[in-house]
């Protein structure tokens, strides 16, 4: 199967690796013709550090030459199989493309979105071929992180879900499904639940940044890179889960109930955990240790294969 | 330092190979004489697999000889420096036993709580040594996860909270410092939140369980593995925290609004749920499956330890 890469930001160099690593023919579009044209070497960049954690089986050479760049649309579209739309995350954008789109598209492709919020009722209503689109969102870079949630609009058709998630299997990510429309989707809703808890603890006074960190990277988030919180607290007493809910059960409600009353991110309360984040780490040092945790991430997906490979 | 461990289940002989392994006498007490005549062989059992994964630096037998059995209490504790309190999770137990302490302490000797849930307060209030008493709450096994939550009463004396922080990290964990008693301390807190999100989403239909497990196992999970919450973000915006709080912050909020009325998981809910994960994993193989999750534990302490000898 032929595919089309619209946007060639971060998000869509990181899809046309997956694809290309799977060995389908990828071809890239973007309305910035520099972008465009600087995607095949931030591609080959990316698969040297894959082939350096052993984390592709052909040369780097060897998939970017699936590659190939369009100026224009239409011809990057023709006749393909499969569009990962990833544009910028803005309604008015995505309306425009997918309007644009109409003309060009063969009349069995798919178009999946990797919006990590607009839902795709926000930018299709309108288009013919709405039935056909639907939410593919990932995360960050997709080549290393398998999860894509898939997301349908009401006007979705059940095969176009079906064959999306057949092919994001057959490129090695997990796909999984959400069955409506919901704000954040699956994963972003746990993080935002997660993440409010961790700011009230620190504007509370419990606790610093560095040390609520620790909790996840030294505790909780050990067993969650490889088994999710369902399975955990499964094996986490001895009667399985229904042991856990009845021992835990009331503890959580009781939390969850004290904050009933959520209150947004004050500009006050962001500065202050910028500056703590800033003195540990300086603006100047953001994208070395984005390097860093990017090292980490091909380290940890080697030594995950390496497991499931064993078992 | 000699420590002694009072409690040997599973958390007090975590705790046994904590020490033991950091080179200290350990002296192990537990009030039922057949569990702690069992404790050497499941210590010894523990040791074996970690020096299979390259986890400990001395034969299973050497650091084995660190530790005694006493079956008198006054025994045990004579003269230890730290007491690793690990009986049963419930306020009447951990009340008789404080009292038992206070005839055989030295009066140096610091007690550090394991308990999960039950702050400090509500057992040693009417205690004459409770301004060295601490929760030092461990994830479990803590030879494996380095996580333990320092949490004070309010008559924690601050040096028993640095003593103990100094303890910890000689001993290879992780310490964090609570600076207040709140229900579920820290870990416990961010993972509650995190599951009735979860339990909610499947409950309304979104997603299976199986689903929801992976947007963290294939997801989120990895990075939380080697970096806490507040770091990824810090690290998820070009202009770091600030710029994501003020891109994400308004979506989040309005998810904690959503739940603003949490409902407790009612009965028919955990049938529903534990019905689910039954069909995935039947009761019988839960302790192969937990068997699998150590060695996972084992492997994924194994890569981290190389990851950060490199750096």
């Amino acid at each position: 199967m032929t595919i089309a890469i619209v946007g060639t930001g971060l998000v869509g160099l990181g899809w046309a690796i997956v694809f290309a690593r799977a060995g389908m023919p990828v071809r890239l579009h973007d309305r910035n013709p520099e972008q465009l044209k600087d995607a095949p070497n931030r591609i080959r960049q990316s698969l040297r550090d894959l082939a350096e954690y052993g984390l592709i089986q052909e040369s780097p050479e060897e998939i970017l030459a699936r590659c190939s760049c369009h100026e224009e649309l239409a011809e990057a579209l023709e006749g393909v199989g499969y569009v990962q739309e990833s544009v910028l995350e803005r309604i008015d954008v995505k309306q425009d493309l997918y309007k644009e789109m109409e003309s060009s598209l063969a009349p069995h492709t798919i178009v999946g979105s990797s919006s990590s919020g607009i839902p795709a009722s926000a930018f299709t209503q309108d288009i013919s071929f709405r039935s056909r689109c639907l939410i593919a969102h990932p995360v960050n870079p997709p080549y290393l992180a398998p999860i894509v949630e898939l997301v349908p609009a009401s006007w979705t058709s059940a095969d176009t879900m079906e064959v999306v998630h057949q092919l994001m299997h057959r490129v090695g990510q997990h796909p999984i499904r959400v069955n409506r429309e919901v704000e954040g989707f699956v994963l972003n809703r746990l993080q935002g639940v997660l993440l409010r808890e961790a700011w009230a603890l620190y504007e509370e006074g419990y606790c610093s940044l560095e040390d609520i960190d620790a909790t996840i990277s030294k505790g909780l988030g050990l067993r969650w890179s490889f088994m999710g919180p369902f399975e955990t607290i499964d094996l986490n007493a001895p009667g399985g889960i229904r042991d856990y809910a009845q021992r835990l059960g009331d503890l959580y409600f009781s939390i969850t109930k004290e904050r009933a009353s959520p209150q947004p991110w004050s500009d006050e309360l962001i500065s202050k955990v910028e500056h703590e984040r800033r003195q540990r780490l300086p603006a100047t040092k953001l994208i070395e240790r984005s390097k860093w945790r990017d090292r980490r991430m091909m380290a940890l997906a080697a030594h995950k294969h390496q497991q499931e490979d064993r078992e």
